[in-house]
């Protein structure tokens, strides 16, 4: 039964007053309440992050075009149960080995942790029985780090929507929950060598979840090509979203959930320094949504002489993804312009994208990819322990294993199963040739 | 002024360590905690229990035809309304006799319990003058109870719409909530001869809730008859849904308001015991949901050759069923195989009721009867406490008594009122004919 | 570094017992908690008013015409945003001067706060160096509060929809929410000549949050001028909503967050007083939202022979609003007729206003204007502090204050920039015109 890395938990006891004393003595009211909060938080942290589940199905969908709806909410709420699944067989232990390294050790460095299924605690655990009585439930912590891992893969699906077959979208979600994204973030997370040896910071992740799921996207779009005529005689072809309404919600479900993802990866809630820690990354967090959102459309209307509600959208995203890596040192002040920088990268970096000829349907890598680097690197500005290669390193080493893998696992998947629906299918739309099932059957399409 | 029975009373103080002693010794810390902790727990899980009020308005408007939206976002709205003003005024004291039962009592098995509206604890309200100091608050524990009754009625509206008339769904929903509900409930979470003479284990409501929705929509939708033209020439007839964002959406939320119908339900988070073993049943629940939603993609790709997204949504949804009865002990790969079966029984139940020509527009019955009916039975697979007859009999009992009363309830209003719109009504969309307010007015139908 | 007022500080030393002596004696285990419960309160309560923006997002793009819905959502994102930065900048210090203000002072009656961008807790505070360690962090406060001030934007935007310009709006929203309703916010929350003068009481903003939204939307849509058309040969021309679902959905999730709202606005969750306080809020906030609706589909049932969902809608907003002013003293039968007259006042101010040519869009004026005088008044009948003057006078000053600035706001923007579209725009719609995105692309308009 494993729970957490040691690392932390040394980090937690230092943390907590009263706790290596609680431990000794038994039995204790205060810090039983400190086990209460701590797994209270995981609990409401937990939720909020599910939530997001349900903000990047709504996002994604009202960007996608109407006859490609019903394939991308079958694809959102599969890939979600997928990653709870496999996340359990195999990602939980991978990520979070507790010391127990298939290679590598605490000291030296870990890189490969434990294999095995994810197992909670005892129904009705008693104080001296639980896995870690100073800290919080392992059943907490695993429903929390689970709706991370699951994010992750949410990214993926909006980068490569309209196009890409069902099946091997959802291979690949099942390697990337279970494998890839478990492994680079035992690296950090689960005290691995980014941890031990690079002293990378990384809070909520920046790299760790975002900067995942925008490699993992770009490898694909890269491997399954634009959208047909996306790309034509030099110019990129507009294909507006379906539904900006649901898309603004998304976007609102999103922000609603990051309370609980930068909030939540306090990972304690029981004394009075967490606590007020959490309000700070609260107020933070949503400072930086604001300066992003501000940053968009204010950009857009210097740029195109009209504000652009899907560039508000995702310069809302890319503030929030900004200030994932630290949103807890910056002041309020600070963690408005940071959000801002991420706002002002996608209103560049979506065009750039489409200069590449790298089509990404909901400007997922602009969003999670760029500001996700821009977010780690601006650890810098705020928290004096960070240093330039202690960031940059991590950035770079989990970029590169990200997306070589990825890579290769689509190549192999093109090559297997084949990973693009037909011309024909993606011209009628993949609601009614994949899936035999329109998302509005009673509009008429104009 | 009442709250609780008395038995459940007994349990948590065994369970929460120093309860006697705090009750004692007068105020208390400690036991002040524990009182926090529990009544926000029923808060937290009260809000996210609202919040699939929503879930259900949202999935089964996504599943109805265009025309009747409107239609039924009032039934659900009022639905809601209607359940929290007669379960304040009839049905929490019915459900909750503490004792005062109108027929039976605690030792002998309790039938029928206290007649009159709820009443809650003073404002600032002392612990020594406490309905419970050594529990949680009134109000909060209405709050939440109040929930769970309001779900049964929005299971009816799903399955019944499109055809039923507004003002005797109304009429069935008073009743249902004001008196169907709360008398079989108190069977069991009042302390009444469920619970003290048959031993009948049911965590959060497979029966007590979900059933009890199931069971009565199954009446209604029998003295209903089908939509037109659902059965023609001994075909079904599809009529799919208006829009399968909104259905997702409304399975998301749902998913999410889960955490808080099966986690609250833990009914105490004032210990490490009880927040570690609220943990579980978050991720139990979350992994059930998953197991259904997987099995029906895989049970429909392979008999239908397509997934089938709308089955897909069901699927969560009856594993999230079938985790109620019992989201505690489970481990999480029994949790997510307990939620997997529920999924398998809504892809060959849906085909199943419509061979018998009871047309269930959103797929209620399988989702909440049938699954919950497995539920029940699964708590035989992890609770040693659970005994067949005892799970069995009180489905049986509880399906007679709701089926039954229904049965009666809707010939009479059939009979006094009429409950089915006219054939023009119908045909033409209950929007214009009976609210004579479009839903979605500004788009061309197709 | 500020923080809340001192008379309330007071308030709560007297509330909570032991507070006094903890810190006296320095750290504590139950202050700690108390602490953590109060600033846990603060968080969890603002992210469910933050849910809200969401909800009026989803409520006003329902309720416009398909071709200015990607206007409505810019404004509400870019709203919430600028409100976000501007009442950390401006907003919160001016609300909450703790006794240093720049006219008046705490015996004498505050007029005008102090000046200075918000400044939350050191990371990792600890006890003795909290801002009031007896109390709850900073940054809590802060996140919680411009919550509540955003809401009030998001107010005036429903009931101006359709016609005004996006920037003169925005402009209006940078001075409303941090200038407008701090000062006025400050009068009561911060100690200011309201609280310390009249004794007013608005516990979580009938008049402080929703008649100033209200009186600020009146003041707009009187210098706008209604929507081309609407008013047309002594008839008023429906111009119906485009999405009843979204608008459902939008009441359901401001339903959800009036649970934060109003009971956040205990302020407190540390002890078995304060929680059980907040069970009763939650539960009465919840009974007059029934009742409202109910109310209104009664009425209309009544009135216009069908029951009409815009008005169930309204009349359920009406409810909450009506019992945010005293959410605490009514019985659940009291606060389910409180609720009701608000819905009723609903079902008659909307065709009064269109009587008057007033042409509010979503109803924003009767729920949030109407209702919250009305909700104020009620406080009378189950708050005996309250008093007939304590109540009209502070309802008259907040109301000439904020009518007659937002009056001359209003002008100005008029004079400077305009602030109504050409009438082209209007009739082709804001998203083409004004943006060149429509939120429907793909549906044929009928």
């Amino acid at each position: 039964m494993k729970l957490k890395n040691p690392l932390l938990m040394a980090t937690i006891a230092a943390a907590v007053p009263g706790f290596g004393f609680a431990q000794e003595a038994g039995v204790n009211a205060s810090t039983d309440s400190v086990f209460i909060f701590n797994s209270l938080l995981f609990l409401i942290g937990g939720f909020l992050v599910f939530w997001m589940a349900a903000g990047f199905a709504m996002l994604e969908g009202g960007l996608v075009r109407s006859k490609n709806v019903t394939m991308q909410m079958t694809k959102n709420i599969a890939l979600f149960s997928l990653a709870a699944i496999f996340y359990y067989l195999i990602g939980y232990n991978l990520m979070y080995p507790l010391g127990s390294w298939s290679i590598g050790a605490d000291e030296t460095g870990g890189y490969l942790g434990a294999f095995g299924p994810a197992v909670m605690e005892a129904v009705g655990v008693t104080s001296d029985a639980a896995d870690d009585y100073g800290y919080a439930s392992t059943g907490s912590d695993f429903f929390f780090q689970l709706m991370f891992c699951a994010a992750t893969a949410s990214i993926v699906s909006g980068a490569l929507a309209e196009r890409i077959k069902l099946w091997p979208f959802l291979v690949f979600t099942i390697i990337l929950t279970g494998i890839i994204y478990p492994i680079q973030a035992s690296w950090k997370w689960g005290g691995g060598f980014l941890d031990s040896q690079w002293g990378f910071l990384d809070f909520a992740g920046s790299t760790v979840v975002h900067s995942v799921g925008g490699w993992a996207a770009l490898a694909g779009a890269i491997i399954l090509g634009p959208r047909l005529g996306k790309y034509k005689d030099g110019r990129v072809n507009p294909m507006p979203g379906s539904n900006l309404q649901m898309a603004t919600l998304g976007t609102f479900i999103l922000w609603l959930g990051w309370f609980g993802f930068n909030g939540g990866s306090q990972l304690a809630m029981g004394t009075v320094g967490d606590v007020a820690d959490i309000s700070r990354i609260f107020a933070n967090t949503n400072a930086a949504a604001a300066g992003g959102a501000v940053a968009a459309l204010i950009m857009t209307q210097i740029m195109y002489k009209k504000p652009d509600l899907t560039m508000i959208l995702n310069g809302a995203l890319a503030g929030l993804v900004s200030i994932t890596a630290e949103p807890l040192t910056p002041t309020l002040g600070s963690a408005t312009l940071i959000g801002a920088v991420g706002g002002v990268i996608v209103v560049f970096a979506v065009p750039f994208l489409d200069k590449m000829k790298i089509d990404d349907v909901v400007g997922a890598i602009p969003v999670h990819l760029f500001a996700g680097i821009w977010g780690t690197m601006a650890v810098l500005l705020t928290n004096s322990d960070a240093t330039f290669m202690g960031q940059l390193g991590p950035i770079i080493i989990v970029g590169v294993f990200v997306f070589v893998v990825s890579l290769v696992v689509w190549v192999v998947l093109k090559g297997v199963m084949g990973i693009r629906v037909s011309e024909e299918a993606e011209i009628n739309g993949l609601d009614t040739t994949e899936l035999g099932m329109e998302a509005y059957p009673d509009f008429s399409k104009g």
